[in-house]
């Protein structure tokens, strides 16, 4: 049976550790969020266009989990880079500001698509937001 | 002309009626948020498939509707199980934390499917926690 | 200690009982949610003004709980006056525009003021809702 | 590619403007999420029954703003209705009652439907509560 | 009687108007919330301290509103900067990443403090957003 | 600065690890929405009673994320229970209800009260619900 909620696990491990402790900042909302979406683009390919009831049960609510993680990703990531983020941090990592505005660009991207290559790159750039993220835990 | 709102019409009276004052605790809610998941899963079998555009658009409201009213089930039943019940209760009814426990399992069977079957199933199980929460008010 | 469920406790019964299948066009959430907002200026007004970090905690959520479900009760009744009522019912309540019009406003006076008489009058005036409703499920 | 807040832009500009400071009252919220609705129809139309992959995540997407667009003109129009008219302002305009009452059943026709002419007359009812609006600000 | 919404009345005009059609992105819902949060502000102020059961009545709305509007200027923002700017405005503009990141931080520094000078800080930081704004329609 | 985030910082690491890749059922919400919970008590208590204009400030904003965060323990843990644990589960955990259900109710007397006890014992029921998750994750 199909369910949303299994359907959201990530195939690797989503770490929210830290060998100091952790702040409420943390980029594992949004790497699940970016999961998810890449999860749902899988689960709504595997129909392969069946419409019947039961496929566009699952269709529809497809379609409105990916919208709101996609949504979800850009929120999450949003409060990291305008709550979390010092201007030292921009100082260390000058295209921080590039890299979250094409990530918020590639979320619409992939609520506008059914796009497994779009949600890969959206998780990619979550990734690279998250590394920064530790990389600043680091110092 | 379709109707959400007409369509949550329960056939059968939905009572909040109590001989002594009722208080906040109401099964009522979760009995209407059932019978909208059986009425939601009615209609979608009505179209017969149909997914012209008026069709699909009813679909596709349709299955939202059922979406919040499953999970409106769940957030009622778990407000009673967590708020009103109290040790006393439990004594009295030593399986109430089974029935709310598979009454919310009903619900996400509910969201997954469009199964009419399954419906029936959730309102059985609301109206067994409502029947207790009542008899708790006999006492 | 103090419950906001618990004081949401009307005295008197809410009653959806009716004795033709009643639809879900119900005022009973909007009777509710104005016994509700009765019941927060009375749990205020129980505290005397007392703002230590006790008093205050509760003031502050019952300032919260009455704000909503003042909203809670514009919400409802403009669900009733604007889904359920019809032509037909307006010939025969000619001042039902006017009624839900200044139900509107009490409940604004309602989120303004921690004031008993006119959370009475918002509960008189949702009442006088509530039986045109039932009379016109009568006919 | 279809993005749905390009498909909000609604062809005509939408003029918050006054002569005199304006209040936080302001029309423009109802009017551009009439358009809104307007705008989904036409997008809804536009996919000529395409219910691939693509065309069904697009549709999905603008039945779903549809409705909540269709639902947000009900909630800005009450917000006028109720908070900012005043006895005065009924006793210029008798009508406005029954303008606002038919406004808030052609927003659940819209809802309900796919249908260029009712989005039509959502938007030419919001533009007279607009207009009767900036005329009491004449005053 | 103190009146939220009345509250949230600007000073100066808040236009939305444009000599193209306007599309959805509009500065003005970014605008008037940062002018809510000054409003808020000087409401607060304005009780000089009063904490009996009506004056904190006001102050915890006030607070409230002032955290949901800082917020509000939040979420415009970034919908102005993720979805709507393009990489030929910020090769005009090139500062504008910065303004929006700053903006957020003072919608931060609203929330956590009752400072005139700090909301009228955000007011002018919203114009200069809406500036760059309106300048990019003009081209 | 007063900065609500910056007091979500729990003291200890909140760890999503998990040796097998995870699922997206994570009690990591759940613990850290309790630590928010311990630390609004915390920030409400270093206030000692002062209640002037930022004190106040201070006080409303720490007491409406407690009243959230401890309805959110109780929405992730829920999710745990209802969605997540399955029968063998419980063959294996048989006080698992019983847990739950007071975690539940511990989340209530947080929410009514500021007591750095209640939300010590409300972290500790989290941390049993978690160790149980992980430990069904070993199997």
């Amino acid at each position: 049976m199909f369910s949303i909620r299994r359907a959201l696990t990530p195939r690797v491990a989503a770490r929210a550790h830290c060998d100091v402790p952790c702040g409420i900042y943390d980029p594992i909302a949004a790497t699940i969020a970016a999961q998810t979406v890449a999860k749902m683009v899988e689960k709504i390919n595997d129909l392969k266009g069946n419409m019947d009831t039961a496929g566009a049960n699952t269709f529809t609510r497809c379609v409105t989990v990916k919208e709101e993680h996609a949504e979800k990703v850009k929120r999450e990531v949003t409060i990291l880079w305008g709550d979390y983020f010092k201007p030292e941090h921009l100082a260390k990592h000058p295209d921080l500001h590039t890299l979250v505005w094409q990530t918020l660009k590639l979320a619409s991207k992939n609520k506008q698509n059914v796009d497994a290559a779009a949600a890969a790159e959206l998780q990619a750039n979550v990734k690279r937001i998250s590394d920064i993220f530790w990389e600043t835990k680091k110092g």
